[in-house]
């Protein structure tokens, strides 16, 4: 009898999507598990793009020291084209993304290894380690409606296969779990137990990728290039130290087997792949140094799976989701974008603090938001992939069409464009009372300054992943007459019995809901100890809206984010960093029925 | 017969000054021990406050990420005076520094073990270890002229006792070093065995200190805050986590016992402290939460050493040269910034890179540094101490005067202020090509552009307490008619042999000298792979004084620096961040012999 045990959450996979998932929950101390196939982590290549949006994230779980100094950061975009004397030249140098609504305007580039292991390493920290090699082998689902709503229940049975078992060990082992999470890539075997197919289709786009040290007097080699050329089209990332990664546009009558329509690794190496470049690059020169560090060949696919669970208990996250081209280095933050949505969610249902019906919200969020890049990706790729448009071919892509296209784009790739439509997280109903922060949009970034010691903080800093609820009470202009008295009546509803923190709070309202107070009155004229009590727990929980000591940065973060200045508003924050409701005070009814939606009295 | 044994650097005493020095000698590869008398580091108290210019060189050490990180982080100061209807009142909120020459406009608190606690951890990563608990029980020195003048020899003698030897260890032994560092505090063992005196006397300001929780309505808790009521002086010192600091002005004939002249901390407890702070504090209420964590009484000396080295073969640094109040903060910072002007020189003097005189420098610098900081706490502490002025006593400290000298202070106290007089390590012969690039000062931080991708540095982070010498070399504007040949004719001659690179590079310039280039050409107008090869030693070591790609940060470092935008100047940094020589292209020669004054051909 092969061993049997339980386990509140089962992730099969331990790639982006998988160890993102693995590191919230272990955070959140959920009772799981994560397997892999894979004997290690991988070494090399793979996906390396983190966007500005990711970057955030890695910071709410606080990883993104290690993130930003091991990476390679891109902060300018090169794009070249045809030159009239043959050969390519420069066209423009440009900033990534749109700026202003960004903390940190950079993209970073790290191999996919690396990435893990800052997940790995975290985990570790509380003794969560990737089990492996395993793989699992069958899948069973209870039919059990009542067993399926029931939280406590373990309606999911997996078998899994130990491929490197200890001497005397039984390679098999039954693990009985509440969910479980398909985090196993493109081929992701767990989306086909579960009957789940992939709508879309593959494009003719074939492009090869080499990663190496490149050794050129091509003089924008540290800028992520787009490179138009009569030659074809090929693209540039620089990496960490030296390395840079080079995709490739290829011909497909090179690189595919007729006979199977797949590509063929045998039929095109590394060195034709960099053939195809050197063209590509005249008049500048580029060759190798030393070994290559890693290389591909790929067929774009653009396809999206038709539902990311069975059941709201077996999930299906990152490529086994979603599958597109990783021109504009989306892929990995698609990702762990899943399941950094996906975490808490468990977290408050495995707790008893939301209904399971909450789970919903993970297919309704990610699906749209995958259909979404699939179809920037048709768009993009269409783009980058064209002719460019030269005197004998005027059909041909314009830099100018290019450049809208990047600029356009830039809020989507960026990943602080992402928006979760209006559902039991998202109610937009008082939006004009805080109009800049779009209700399913992630929290603007903004400077406050701490009353009670002046320091300057980044709000994002002090909003952690941490399974919480943030509420942000915009006290207003808490010197002015009337204010005091308003904010006062607003504590007490908030104390009272009835009150969503008291009701959900489960008697101990501060490990659901971290409240935080932001006063528009300058530090000069308010003594933050004269606000009520339930609006600053601990001196560090005040904030305002002024400038810091040396009148570098604060003041003006009502105003970038729509809120009156003398009356405030009430901003709620999902865990995960998104706008979940906003009302004015007089609409703390409101919050309190966005509550009642999901959560559990 | 005891065990003997040789070594280049031996530290006695693994304080502040000590740790500095060990993290920094280990860092550079240089054999050495460090052995002090305590059997752990200590758990709480002592020092405590990091000024901007220490945080500045633990960040050149790789060291500032985590202080930043673990410190409490003030950045405003209050300050109380009597209040016309008695108790205090709050004068003014006011900035600690003046903060354009700043990139950290802050001050951090942490106590002193978890600071050294930093400087283990780091060497622990090259596997030195402190030794302990181990005192020296004497030392000699060789009185052979020909042995103290040759680098290579071993003319101390210490003698070593290990208080907790292992079983059937001899406790004693004897260590053979060629330069040896006391850094074992104000009662300094070495000092007194080499010789040397202090100067100066103790005040008769008698102060109380404890660390703890505090219970108060005080709104300015979390503010450095200069108390001044009628019953007294105080301070606060918020701290890591919830802790403050207080230091509250006894009375003398309560503290100090008469027939000895010494504090009696048996006269005068932790709880009678807290008696005097509660009465200076009307009308506000304090109180601790839980226990004390460590509480102290002093008497304020303030003394410097009559020499900081015999021989520059044994030196003391720290507390060991130096005792005054610890109410500006600033004594862990001395301590700590004595070793880092020590640690480089000593590391060049055993590679063979410099002469032995070199050395010499070392008292030369920071005792002037040291009777800086007496004169200075002089007035400081005759200020604090003094009663406030009041109706009844008109010649009172008023705040004005207070404020004033907080002011003008601050720039000592930050530590930027700091200024090495002209020596064969600072030479201000042609200061005007640099003019806001003071000789004998920490360089100025400022933002600049990489050129290769666009990436704005702090330059301060481009530079690490690496042991060599920065060679930043302003090329001026490279995309001016006359200025390319200028530039290239600058590197012609920093390549020949005659050359101060080649001259003193020993076959490997690039170990002892890191050479920058900084255009003030724009990005869109330079393509840096223009510049001669010796000036792009990589494609990491061309800036720009250029602004980011969003126009946040970057442009007017030349003006800053008081550079000119055409010509451009050479300017070198030392080791440890200050400047050391600057000089126009035409200028080289000079450059030359600077270096030619201490360095070994």
């Amino acid at each position: 009898m092969p061993k049997e045990s339980e386990v509140d959450v089962l992730i099969i996979g331990a790639g982006p999507a998988g160890v993102m998932c693995a590191n919230a929950l272990s955070l959140a101390g959920v009772n799981m598990r994560i397997v892999d196939k894979r004997p290690a982590k991988i070494a090399a290549g793979q996906a390396d793009g983190i966007q500005p949006r990711t970057i955030e994230v890695f910071q709410s779980y606080g990883l993104g020291e290690r993130l930003i100094r091991e990476g390679n950061q891109m902060h300018m975009a090169a794009f070249y084209n045809p030159s009239p004397s043959g050969g390519i030249e420069v066209q423009a140098n440009e900033p990534f993304h749109n700026s202003n609504q960004l903390t940190l305007s950079l993209q970073i580039t790290l191999h996919q290894g690396a990435i893990e292991a800052i997940f790995l390493d975290s985990m570790r920290t509380r003794g969560v380690e990737v089990e492996r090699p395993i793989v699992p082998t069958a899948i069973e689902i209870s039919e059990s409606e009542a067993e399926l709503k029931d939280p406590t229940s373990h309606p999911i049975k997996v078998t899994l296969q130990h491929l490197d078992p200890a001497a005397g060990e039984d390679p098999t082992e039954i693990v009985r779990a509440k969910f479980v999470l398909g985090a196993d890539g493109a081929h992701s075997w767990v989306r086909k137990e579960i009957g789940i197919t992939l709508d879309g289709e593959q494009t003719d786009y074939v492009w090869g990728v080499v990663d190496m040290i490149p050794d050129t007097d091509f003089p924008d080699i540290r800028c992520k290039c787009a490179v138009h050329s009569d030659n074809g089209s090929c693209m540039i990332i620089p990496r960490e130290g030296d390395k840079i990664r080079l995709y490739i546009q290829l011909s497909d009558r090179d690189v595919i087997d007729p006979a199977t329509g797949r590509v063929d690794k045998n039929r095109f190496g590394p060195d034709k792949i960099l053939q195809v470049a050197k063209k590509s690059f005249h008049p500048f020169e580029i060759s190798q140094i030393g070994e290559i560090d890693w290389w591909t060949l790929y067929l774009i696919g653009q396809r999206v799976a038709t539902r990311f669970s069975v059941h709201e208990r077996v999930f299906i996250a990152g490529d086994a989701c979603h599958t597109h081209s990783p021109k504009a280095g989306q892929g990995m933050n698609a990702s762990m974008n899943d399941t950094h949505n996906l975490a808490w969610k468990l977290a408050h249902v495995l707790r008893g603090w939301a209904d399971i019906s909450l789970l919903k919200t993970y297919e309704f969020e990610r699906r749209k938001y995958a259909q979404d890049l699939i179809d920037f990706d048709k768009k993009f790729s269409k783009l980058f992939s064209g002719k460019p448009r030269t005197k004998l071919n005027q059909d041909g892509v314009s830099h100018e069409e290019f450049i809208e296209a990047f600029q356009t784009f830039g809020l989507f790739t960026s990943g602080i464009g992402v928006h979760y439509e209006p559902s039991v997280l998202s109610s937009p109903a008082h939006q004009p009372c805080a109009s800049n922060l779009t209700v399913g949009q992630r929290l603007l970034p903004y400077i406050f300054v701490r009353a009670a010691d002046g320091r300057p903080y980044e709000i994002h800093d002090l909003l952690p992943s941490d399974t919480r609820f943030k509420i942000l009470v915009f006290v207003g202009n808490t010197v002015a007459p009337t204010q005091p008295a308003r904010v006062q009546a607003l504590a007490d509803q908030m104390a009272a019995p009835e009150s969503f923190l008291q009701k959900f709070g489960k008697g101990k309202p501060e490990a659901i809901f971290d409240v935080w107070s932001i006063s528009s009155a300058k530090k000069t004229e308010l003594n933050y100890t004269d606000l009520p009590r339930l609006f600053r727990p601990h001196w560090s929980k005040v904030l305002l809206d002024d400038v810091d000591m040396y009148g570098r940065s604060g003041s003006g973060g009502y105003k970038k984010y729509g809120i009156d200045e003398e009356k405030g508003a009430i901003v709620v924050i999902r865990p995960d960093g998104y706008v979940g409701v906003v009302a004015p005070f007089e609409g703390l009814a409101d919050v309190e029925t966005y509550f009642s939606g999901f959560m559990i009295a």
